[in-house]
């Protein structure tokens, strides 16, 4: 006799959504740290983000309907932290400090909802704005992006009967565990998941956390994503990102100003955190121009994230200049997290293996790889290069140089006066996959 | 908020036996061919069965619990057909025939129970026989083979975590998968599943053949598996074994009664059955001798189904002898089925391709190729060499020769005589892997 559960069956098929984003804590830990720096810092600062496609072949607006995106936005926009999630920030430490949140900080949390947001459809793709306080629009990145990308996987999903998808999961497992065998033989590796921006899904970006807390142990050092880090007893692991040095720059009163806003920045992070948290994102205005100008006290820093230079004249470049400043690389810690696949993370590894010290950032080849999973095959669940990025401040234009000219934003003008003022040496175009 | 549905949370957690064969239906479609022809020519003949674990090296008795086999075994013999399988049995039609098994054999198939066993444990073996009519023992050979190869599977997994299973599973899904995207390239393939008694489980068996329904279309012309065939609407396949000329053999009063006998078998199958059901299995006593000595008659049927040699020469020494006989080997049919995998389908298939119709019976490298899946490595889901062959008929021994002397059952010394009566022409000894 078969048996069915009847409560379940009337509610799988009276189905109104399935929410994509359903905690505020399924975000980026970095986000956190940097908000309750802006919060202390600066509350009356105006920001927009916006969302960037950079892979324009793909119309998103075609991909995706637009009333489904609206409907998870909106729902993202009803959700507050939950009385467990603001005791589990107040109680937990993080980076091996405790009440890393000032309570005043978590108080005004408490109440914190995500804003409006701004979508229009314009040639085939979302135009999604998020304006207002620095302190809220900050916090639409990571759900945004989310959001757009299961939505997007939902979207591919669609035709696909059960067997098809049966293989397509089977598949992208045995891909991801092929990937961790490969991975644990590399002694005193640390690597953390930094996937959530990308992932295929929620619910998959879940189990490649698992896979990895299972295959990897103690090489497996965290993740990113806060509500899993919460859920699976993990660290939450990240720091601070572009959107700092660049709304600095962005209100910067004049040209030396503008210079001297990645350092500026820097002295901010400084006064609310320490040790394994001061790692330097040196690449917003180009890494080679930030080290030639960078004061000493910066190679006091932990540790440097490359980001957009290919990880081993990156990591190359900033171990000289370690050296040069009289500091010993060896004791010093440098995290690749840029579109890194195992291929790229065993090659780093071993190129730097005991010259100093290393974790990795895994991040869309971790929670989004299915290419050639589907057993039709299916460009539609290929990752993309989707980005939510800071595009004004106060009114001015933002601006990012990077080390890759592909990964530039910001108005033409602007960038030219950007290049004019940090130079444009060892900015090398490159194509991003990711 | 959690559900859990309590009914089934407080089922599974009293769970007191998980039965591994659940039909009567769940055996071989050719058992029930060779039964209907027993019982009318043949139902006061008493013929034993035996396991027979041709890879020595495995000691079942020490994988497996005996009081869990026994439950097994027990289990299966509470089974009875159930109305809609005794209705199905008389309603559809097998082979294109309507009406296959006659209403007197069903009446008498509507309280059949399998028998008695006797079980014991010898030098870490299990010594597992079954005795009585021929009627009844015949049926035990697939769910006693099923329920050994399962039990074998769980105790494997059972130090597996839930995480390991789930990798376990994932890795075998994509390896089927990829093997059935190999075939697909194969045109007009025709292909069946035969692994029912090797299979890891029970449901790993019924998801292999959802698998190749979906991936080969009509390509995939059925299962040996009667329970599956019927569920999911497919032909059941298969023809008869060698327990036919094994018994006739035994039978027989003097030599030459013994040359005689794989012939005379071939004449009683005539009786009941014709067209696409008259496949010779030549080895039995080796195919070299069974062609030099077969009458013309025999040529007259559709096809072969070679066994225990290699399928390309095997094949071709068929085809020879269908020329030798006038007859066009392109009309004729040869069913390879002995531990076929995909690289020996695709080699036959492009070998004999125009030459004469083929297909393919696919077994346990199908159901049961757990080989390189599990996260820890783990023979003990390799699959064995596992046969429940007859040992006895009516008191006297039964021998096989086969074209693979490995393949060979019996007392030494009738070996001897069967090989002084056919010749061991022909016969080459070859490692068995399944």
């Amino acid at each position: 006799m078969a048996t069915t559960d009847l409560a379940s069956r009337v509610y799988d098929h009276t189905w109104k959504l399935d929410p994509i984003v359903r905690s505020l804590l399924d975000t980026d830990f970095y986000k956190l740290l940097m908000l309750q720096m802006i919060w202390r810092l600066h509350r009356d600062t105006k920001v927009t983000f916006s969302l960037i496609n950079r892979t324009s072949r793909v119309k998103l607006a075609e991909e995706i309907d637009e009333a489904e995106l609206r409907d998870q936005l909106d729902y993202a926009r009803s959700l507050t932290f939950t009385k467990k999630e603001m005791i589990w920030l107040a109680g937990n430490s993080f980076y091996g400090r405790s009440q890393i949140f000032e309570p005043e900080f978590l108080a005004w949390l408490a109440k914190f909802r995500l804003p409006e947001y701004e979508l229009k459809r314009v040639d085939g793709q979302f135009e999604l704005d998020f304006h207002g306080p620095w302190t809220h629009t900050t916090m639409w990145e990571i759900p945004a992006l989310a959001i757009v990308n299961e939505l997007r996987s939902r979207s591919a999903m669609r035709p696909m009967g059960r067997f098809a998808l049966d293989v397509l999961y089977a598949r992208a497992k045995s891909k991801l565990w092929d990937k961790v065998e490969r991975l644990r033989q590399l002694p005193n590796l640390r690597l953390s998941d930094f996937g959530t921006r990308r992932r295929h899904s929620f619910l998959w970006q879940r189990w490649c956390v698992e896979a990895l807390k299972e295959g990897l142990g103690d090489a497996f050092i965290g993740s990113s994503n806060v509500l899993l880090a919460m859920d699976a007893d993990l660290e939450a692991i990240g720091t601070n990102a572009h959107e700092l040095p660049m709304v600095e720059a962005a209100l910067s009163p004049d040209d030396a100003a503008l210079h001297g806003a990645p350092y500026r920045v820097l002295r901010e992070w400084e006064t609310l955190y320490g040790g394994n948290l001061l790692i330097v994102l040196p690449d917003a205005y180009g890494t080679t121009a930030f080290l030639k100008n960078a004061p000493d006290w910066v190679a006091d820093w932990t540790g440097f994230r490359p980001d957009s230079a290919p990880p081993i004249p990156a990591g190359e470049e900033i171990i000289a200049w370690w050296r040069s400043k009289g500091r010993d690389p060896s004791e010093k810690l440098l995290i690749f997290s840029d579109g890194m696949d195992v291929d790229t993370i065993e090659e780093t590894y071993r190129h730097f293996s005991g010259r100093a010290r290393m974790s990795f950032g895994w991040g869309t080849n971790l929670t989004n790889d299915f290419r050639g999973c589907a057993p039709e095959p299916c460009g539609a669940l290929d990752p993309i290069s989707l980005v939510c990025k800071v595009s004004s401040a106060n009114g001015h234009p933002v601006v990012k140089l990077s080390d890759n000219p592909r990964k530039a934003s910001g108005p033409e003008e602007e960038i030219e006066r950007y290049l004019k003022v940090f130079g444009s040496k060892g900015r090398i175009d490159r194509e991003v996959f990711v």
